[in-house]
Formats: structure tokens, C-alpha cells, sequence
């Protein structure tokens, strides 16, 4: 007998972004894998394992081989699991593990990248959406920034080298950028700025920004 | 004193996918306005203004006016309000009522587009996503169609016409079509199958096409 992975969305951090799934299908599961800051979110959870970056895919196998032997298994991933999130991870394992795909659920949570459009009243319908995480394709950026839309970007590296990265390559110092940081958390912030400032400012790794269209 | 307006994204369809912010925020709320479909999916709702395609506009204007009298309104919008939603008309209507934006929260919901690639099993930040809902730009499919990715869309016309519109266009008849329809909904039903048969088949309006890449 062979158990369920459910690859769950948990939104971007509060615990008011969580769907009705996601809270239901954590309380039904033999085991929960997150990081202790996705776990914190539900009240009602059975056995868990915690994950931190060093240590991610180790759980992660963990949890897998769980399933194989017949646990239902609930695997946590920050926003949605389908954006730049766990997803591609976990299949991977699982199919080096030979667990059945058809085994797998993935349940989708509110992006940061929603969130970040929806605080500036953005229909990223019609954006650019780019995320750099975990990706070295950081010039492709420059192939969107001048079309005539806004540009919501996921960085790569630090918020300011992005920054400069823009202005090395011809973006206007006075394009109007908004940093959304620690979308809510209690201290969210959102700063909108120049270009030209926003590389010479200091913010946290969990960080969108909002890259105006060119006029 | 001025009320306040929550656009609020209600997710594909089923209870399940609601975030834990919209039932509280519709919970609160003095008025919603929505769909029947929608208004029926929150348990605990006060005063309630239905809409359907016809009266839509007219509707989000008596919406927005109980606002500027002081009211705090819920607009309900399918999947994500910012994602091919209703955002944009109601920021429109805001604007020629005086109604501040400031005064205006949208609540990101879970889209078709993100259950759609779950239920495939995508990592939908390295596909094409289009929706060409309420647009004309259909030939836009053209220019994406074999970059090697992997597209989503959300069509404008049936999805057959779609089909057809490809085929005329060089793509080939061979290539697979994942079409979704109505997803999470009791009657949901996902069809995997060449470009020319899902050419000839009939599909009901709520439908996403996932299009494979060129190989
Ligand atoms: C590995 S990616 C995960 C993205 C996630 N799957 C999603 O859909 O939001 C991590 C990046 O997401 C962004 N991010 C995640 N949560 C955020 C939040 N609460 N506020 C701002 N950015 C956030 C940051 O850019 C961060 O570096
Ligand atoms: C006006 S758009 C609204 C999109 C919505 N804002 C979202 O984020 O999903 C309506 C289109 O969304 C798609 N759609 C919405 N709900 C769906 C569902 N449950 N199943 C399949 N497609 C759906 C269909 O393509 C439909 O024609």
C-alpha cells in the first residue's frame, strides 16, 4: 500500500492566506514537512518535520519515503507551490523513489506575487512576471523592461544589485520602483522610490518589486 | 466618514479553495456583491447584492456608492481579482465616484490558472500564461506558442475555435491539449488529447487549455 504527497500552497505568511484546503488537508496528514515557520501556521497538525535551507531536500526525501511506505504526507511550500516554489523538487524525488505520480496533489496557495499586485492594485494579467529565484537568467529582464508594461520581479540576489544591475544597463534612474518586503507580517513594508534610490538602500532577502512601465 | 471596498478573490469555485481572509472579510462586511455562485459559497454573509453578466456594471456601481456612503463592501471575483478579474472595472468605477483608492483592498484569491497547473503538475512561473478574456489580441498565442515552453490560456472564444485557430496557423495537429474544465467543481473533467480532436470536441466556457511545448 502506497500513500498520498499533498504539495501545499501556504500563501505568503500570514495565517489568513491559508485556503480552507490547505488547513483540512494538514490536519488529515500522517505527517507534515515545512519549514518551522510554515508548520507555526497550523493548529492542528499530527507528526512534523521541520526543514531549514542546508537540510531542505534531506526532509523532503524523507517525507517521500514516508509516503512510500503508506503515510499520507503533507509537504509545505511558501506561496504557491507551482511559482518558483517546491514543486519541480518534490516530483523529482518522487520519481527517483519511484513514487506514482498520480499519488500526488499539489493544492495551490496564495503567491507573494499575488499579493505584491494586488497591494498596487495590479492586474499582473497584464504585467511582466518574472522571478530570478534560484535562476542565473537575470538578463532577461532587460528583454520586458522597456515593452510598455509594469514588471513584477522576484529577485535573484539582493534587492539593491538588482537595482544596479537595471541602472548598468540603461534603465532611467528616476523609474519609479516599489520594494513590497515581508508582505503580511506584521512589519510588512512597502517603499516606492526612484531607481536610483532603491540601489542604494538595504532590504531583506523576502522582497518583490513593482518596476514601473517605461512612459 | 467613507466605507471601505474589498475586492476579494473567491478562488476556482469549490468552498475548499476560499482563504481563511475572505470568509472573515465577507463575514464582516455590510454588504457583498457577487455572482449567485459566489455569495453562496460564504455561509456567514450579511446584506447581499447578486450580479449576473447582464447587470454586472450596474451592480459594482450600487457596490461602490454604498461605500462612498460609508458602507463596507465585499466584491466578490472568480479565482484572482488582479488575474483577468474584475479589478480593474471596479478601480474604474472607484475613480468616477471620488471613492479614495487608498480606501480600496484587493484580497488575492486562488485563479483557475494556478489549479490548473496543479492539477498538471506545472511550475507555471516557466510557461507562457495567457488569458485572453474579454480581449482580441488572440494572435498573441502565435508569437509564444513554440518557444519551447509550455502554455497556459485562458480562451477567449470555445475552446475548439481556439484549436482551430492554431491548426490554421501551422501548429501541429499532433500536439497535445490538456483542456480543464469547470476544476473544482463535482463535475470537473480534465481531457488530454491532440490538438485536432480537441478541434472537433465541445467544452462549456469554463475551460483552460494547457498547451504542450514544441518538442
Ligand atoms: C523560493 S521563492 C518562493 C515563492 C513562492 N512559491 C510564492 O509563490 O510566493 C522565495 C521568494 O519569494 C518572495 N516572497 C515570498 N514570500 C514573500 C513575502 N511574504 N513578502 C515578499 N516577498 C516574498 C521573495 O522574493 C523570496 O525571495
Ligand atoms: C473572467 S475570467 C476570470 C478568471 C479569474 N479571475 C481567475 O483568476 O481564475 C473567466 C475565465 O476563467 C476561467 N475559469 C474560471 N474558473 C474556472 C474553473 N473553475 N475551471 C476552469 N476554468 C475556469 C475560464 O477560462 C473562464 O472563461
Amino acid at each position: 500500500m502506497s500513500g498520498k504527497i499533498f504539495i501545499i500552497g501556504i500563501g505568503p505568511g500570514a495565517e489568513e492566506y491559508l485556503t480552507l484546503k490547505a488547513v483540512n488537508c494538514v490536519k488529515n496528514c500522517d505527517y507534515t514537512v515545512g519549514s518551522a515557520r510554515a508548520i507555526d501556521l497550523f493548529r492542528d497538525v499530527k507528526n512534523t518535520i521541520a526543514f531549514n535551507v542546508k537540510d531542505l531536500v534531506d526532509k523532503l526525501e524523507e517525507g517521500v519515503e514516508l509516503a512510500v511506505s503508506g503515510n499520507s504526507v503533507a509537504i509545505l511550500s511558501t506561496g504557491d507551490p507551482g511559482f518558483s516554489g517546491v514543486l519541480n523538487t518534490v516530483l523529482r524525488i518522487s520519481k527517483e523513489k519511484n513514487f506514482s505520480k498520480d499519488k500526488i496533489e499539489v493544492i495551490p496557495g496564495i503567491s507573494s506575487l499575488q499579493l505584491a499586485a494586488a497591494r498596487n492594485h495590479i492586474q499582473w494579467d497584464n504585467a511582466n512576471v518574472m522571478t530570478f529565484h534560484g535562476r542565473e537568467n537575470i538578463e532577461d529582464i532587460l528583454e520586458v523592461i522597456d515593452n510598455g508594461k509594469i514588471t513584477i520581479a522576484l529577485p535573484s540576489r539582493k534587492v539593491k544589485d538588482m537595482a544596479q544591475f537595471l541602472l548598468d544597463n540603461g534603465v532611467s534612474e528616476n523609474r519609479q520602483v516599489t520594494v513590497c518586503e515581508r508582505l503580511s507580517y506584521p512589519d510588512e513594508k512597502i517603499v516606492s522610490t526612484s531607481l536610483k534610490n532603491i540601489a542604494t538602500s538595504e532590504f531583506t532577502y523576502m522582497c518583490i518589486m513593482v518596476i514601473s512601465s517605461k512612459d
